[in-house]
């Protein structure tokens, strides 16, 4: 498939028409969706044409048009957004649409994308499963929450999409349905305007097809120099832990790990066996404990007015995070802070550490969106993250490794993700 | 004036009803509002007891019903939400209500505490006047942003009232009505439903009469300890600056600093001029380039697509803001990130520091609501702050005394804030 970035050259020098992608994506997605449910709400045809003629007049950013799935946790002024909930799928489409706009509409719309539908979330982004089904695991979930954005962009329906991550809910589904997904540091892409879960947590995260395209992407949406060169490469160091206090590693973590180790060897990385601090395992705590206490509070209407409207799942989980105390949340605020400021130490010893993106494939069925335990302690600790794809699992579905970077070193993140991608296909 | 937790304890044992409390608040509001111009919305008396028959179903928390302002910043599903804006001003009442309360509105709830109304705010809290005017000293500003609940306190037409502050809109209209404001450490409050400005800087603040009543409303809404006991005193040791990067300091505040220290110094406290550490001037500078870059982002499309409908000194103030680039801003979060860790040293020295709330008196007129200089270094280091009233500047106008707490220790804040004040009271 032709890369995102040279079909933005195309829009850019006349040899592609903004307005004829877009008509295409949109067709594609009307023949294509219905049996993938990755989209909750599209722009029509005429509400996409007058959106393209206000990126043109106001002389249309790197993105040049191309087409970008929103997930639907963020608010929109001119789609519904229901959060993936009953709770906000009732009334008029007009009462389903807020007059405000999350700040990453902006943001698209600045870089030149055109926000041309919404992309399913879990119910409030927590765990109960959407229709979405996974592209590339048939009769597997694509994971959550962000799973629409993930199952868009594995589809091919459209170049780039945006999701969260709060625990998991960027890299997983990207694991799942094998595509790249970006987690970047905490305030690299604003938060305002997401259905709040959890205000210390919430991030917001990028889909695409391939490393460069994500990066290219993160550049034109935050301002940031993030595009990757074709530099001469660095020798990398590789830090690949042996174990982790938040499980145990699968059989098919185990296999990609191998896979990653050896396509790393091979273009002359340095792999260097590691072991995690010991305040890792309170930093996954702390993770929990502070989501728990801030949903209790970001969803108090929600849970206090119309607790009958929210899934099972939900309800008990924010009931049980009711008896989170403060002085519990204050403690465990402190447990972040100080594993922050020891980070920068840590990483001295490696550019980047390599682990699995998930426990496992894709769980079989459509009942559970998967875990995140392979994720929470990096969003905690607002490292950059990025799910690689590539290798696969003992049963030959996708597999991601999760790069992680330094504190505030996403480049570097995105670059060695992107060495890590090069490895994998060479070896395929 | 009975003191709100004294009415609290006579809602509890019935000697005071609530619904009679609500009428008579709502009575009040309806004969003194039209001259002062604090609230821009009000529950009708059907609508509030129905709220308080819900406070009682739900158990009633230790607020007992009495009535809070919340600045009309928050979104609410229950009253109109204009954000003191033209551009949220138009259509319907039932188009200007959001679906989705802001965190703060639950806690309130949860708290036992009515939303009686919304206060007014600057236009999206920022420097366009509102129509409010200053209770305490007539002829002036009441400051901004939180203007409608910093005056409405003053007034007392309730005895509770909740704002926001991303440079001073809670201390300065506090200091300029002569009531108490409470800024506490940035995270203390839940922010989520506020329409965000600057998401690093943008604080939930609280007004009341007196320090205490403040330190109880910000236990009774957080879940932190911070009710002021009678246990005996400390010896206190409170830093007083003796000038400031950012501006002079006014005869006015100088009046109000020698009026402070000759009264902590009668109550036996420690008084240790201090230079402020080079950086601060540093930190000052790191808010606006924080807040600028943010601000850009989080109203884009209010200014993308609205421009005219925005006034003239926020659209320029955007538009300059608009070339913030994105290695300044990293740099000024790494400033603010350095200055947050060097706190905890500098506060060994002494336990709070004392400054003036505001550069002057209240400013004559309603052109302009003041400046927010002698608060953003403050708020950018999420330190908890307290203006305490009590002291007047040259013109015998409220001239507000801040009272800066340590990283994370909003109670040693208060307390000293509640010293301060009570020793105020005492030679007055």
């Amino acid at each position: 498939m032709m890369s995102a970035i040279h079909q933005a050259a195309q829009l850019a020098n006349g040899s592609l028409l903004a307005a004829d992608l877009m008509a295409a994506t949109l067709a594609r997605i009307a023949s294509e969706d219905a049996a993938l449910g990755a989209f909750t709400a599209l722009l029509d045809l005429p509400a996409a044409r007058q959106q393209l003629t206000q990126l043109q007049a106001s002389g249309m950013g790197p993105l040049q048009g191309l087409p970008v799935g929103l997930k639907d946790i963020f608010d929109t002024a001119d789609l519904p957004t229901r959060y993936g909930s009953a709770l906000y799928s009732g009334g008029s489409q007009a009462e389903q649409t807020p007059r405000v706009d999350a700040a990453i509409v902006g943001a698209i719309r600045r870089a030149g994308g055109l926000v041309i539908g919404k992309t399913s979330s879990t119910e409030f982004a927590f765990l109960n499963p959407t229709q979405t089904l996974n592209p590339n695991a048939p009769g597997r979930t694509p994971g959550g929450s962000s799973a629409g954005s993930a199952a868009a962009v594995a589809a091919g329906l459209v170049p780039f999409a945006v999701g969260t991550q709060t625990g998991g809910s960027v890299v997983r589904p990207a694991s799942y349905c094998g595509v790249t997904g970006f987690k970047p540091s905490f305030g690299l892409l604003p938060t305002p305007g997401i259905k709040c879960f959890s205000w210390s947590l919430d991030t917001v995260g990028l889909f695409a097809a391939s490393v460069r395209e994500v990066a290219w992407f993160a550049d034109a949406l935050s301002g940031f120099a993030l595009q990757l060169d074709d530099a001469p490469e660095k020798s990398w160091r590789v830090g690949v832990p042996s174990a982790y206090p938040w499980g145990p590693v699968s059989p098919s973590a185990q296999l990609a790990i191998d896979t990653g180790v050896a396509a790393l060897r091979r273009q002359g990385a340095e792999v260097i066996p590691i072991t995690l601090p010991a305040w890792m395992k309170d930093v996954f705590e702390a993770q929990d404990v502070i989501q728990g206490f801030e949903v209790w509070r970001s969803m108090a209407r929600d849970i206090d007015a119309h607790p009958q409207a929210l899934s099972k799942v939900l309800r008990d989980y924010l009931m049980a995070a009711r008896s989170i105390s403060a002085p519990a949340y204050e403690a465990a605020q402190q447990t972040a802070h100080a594993a922050r400021t020891a980070c920068a130490d840590w990483f001295s010893q490696f550019d980047v550490l390599m682990t699995p993106s998930a426990p496992d494939e894709a769980p079989l069925g459509y009942a559970s969106t998967g875990a995140s335990t392979f994720n929470r302690a990096w969003t905690l600790l607002g490292l950059p993250c990025v799910n690689v794809a590539g290798a696969v699992g003992v049963t030959g579905n996708p597999m991601g490794l999760q790069i992680v970077g330094a504190p505030r070193a996403d480049k570097t993140c995105l670059a060695a993700a992107d060495v890590m991608e090069r490895a994998l296909k060479a070896q395929a």
